[in-house]
């Protein structure tokens, strides 16, 4: 039992870096008409708290209140079980790709058994970074008129949500007790791959000098793609210093 | 066949007595993300054509170029076989009631027999008259938080055209599977398993001796687990080699 019974058993909505006060206040909107109230923000561009987004909010206020802040993104689902990332366009990243429909039939699937589940969302503008996109888990796709893709933040949560609301009525809450596996948290996983990230690099790892941030995406992706348990990350974690201790045997 | 060759076999969208000009420009844009494209006015408040839709529609001012105007419901949809009505409060008229999903399902079969479909819209404030749904065939209710249901004009067609572009199967439902995904095969991630075993062997890592053998299968069964792609594979040979030359870089 993961959840501690205070805590409403859906995903959480994480806005990155939003960038309009009205568009954080309308996803809140957004939210709460599917039942979610639970979001998170990633450095708010304009700063936080934002009296246009409370304006624009209004019967939803209460989810800015409660709003978590945070000044990165690991800060922002280190305590998260799976993530999963929103884009527009196709990415390189090898990475699983879900409907909205999909992501939240398997969202509602893992929230049952216990585990935290959150959607990212990106600026207005721009969409989430490569970097951003490294740390999740898996991908929602949107499918849109290729001819035309102009879906704004709000919309994109409200489709979330939509189908958040219809997948979640298909699955039973009543058994929230995870029997079986103990699942790696996403602070857990970072902490791992900055571990070897700091290791990889001391090794010389990460060359040639050109090569090295997409090598590090990589491998970052790699961690965030994989289902790792807390045994998983343990075992890792314990190759790697068996590595660097053998390295230095003869220091 | 009762659709003319040159007009898209979609559903209407008829925006019953809109008040805003944004709305129907916003409306506009929602149905085009989803591939709709037919739009038809009932009585716009503010007349027609209104200078605040052509603004907001940009990118799908074609829709109201050629949107349908009609002065009254009837003239509407007078040539239509199969006329849904949506609603957000529950009304006392007796007529069956469908969820977005099942409508659209229930359109994109119609309109594959040849009929023609439209869904109406009512005005911003108070949504449709009962003497407008009286003249539809069936009711569409979008499920929302009974608790907060604020869905605007846009954000209704917007999950109405979601339904249809899933139902009528015009996109390819974004697989689960990782298109193009070259997975590592069998004996790859057998290679993989061999070579971190041998190394971490010779590193010192299956330690203590009576707990040798469990950390092996432990690992083993990690790498089997693990959706592993060939990219991953060749990443973790590399990091594990180069830990190798790192170690080995004095002798």
């Amino acid at each position: 039992m993961r959840l501690p019974l205070d805590h409403p058993a859906t995903p959480a909505i994480v806005l990155v870096r939003p960038q309009m006060g009205e568009n954080i206040g309308a996803a809140a909107r957004a939210m709460w008409n599917f039942g979610l109230d639970r979001m998170r923000l990633v450095a708010p561009r304009d700063g936080w708290p934002n009296p246009a987004a409370v304006a624009m909010a209004s019967g939803a206020g209460r989810l800015l209140d409660e709003a978590m802040l945070s000044g990165d993104l690991p800060g922002a689902v280190g305590d998260c079980d799976f993530v999963f990332a929103t884009t527009a366009r196709s990415r390189d990243l090898t990475k699983p790709i879900y409907s909205p429909e999909a992501a939240m039939a398997l969202a509602a699937e893992k929230i049952a058994c216990g585990q935290r589940v959150a959607v990212l969302f990106g600026p207005e503008r721009a969409g989430l970074e490569n970097e951003d996109i490294a740390r999740a888990n898996a991908i929602i796709s949107v499918p849109v008129n290729p001819k035309f893709a102009s879906l704004n933040l709000a919309q994109c949560v409200l489709l979330v949500g939509y189908e958040w609301m219809r997948q979640a009525g298909e699955i039973t809450h009543a058994s929230t007790e995870m029997a079986g596996t103990d699942w790696a948290r996403g602070e857990e996983v970072e902490h791992l791959a900055a571990h070897y990230d700091e290791r990889l690099t001391q090794a010389g790892f990460f060359f040639p000098e050109h090569k090295a941030q997409s090598m590090r995406t990589n491998l970052r992706n790699m961690w965030s793609r994989m289902p790792l348990t807390r045994a998983d990350v343990q075992m890792l974690h314990g190759v790697m210093r068996q590595m660097v201790r053998w390295a230095k045997r003869d220091d």
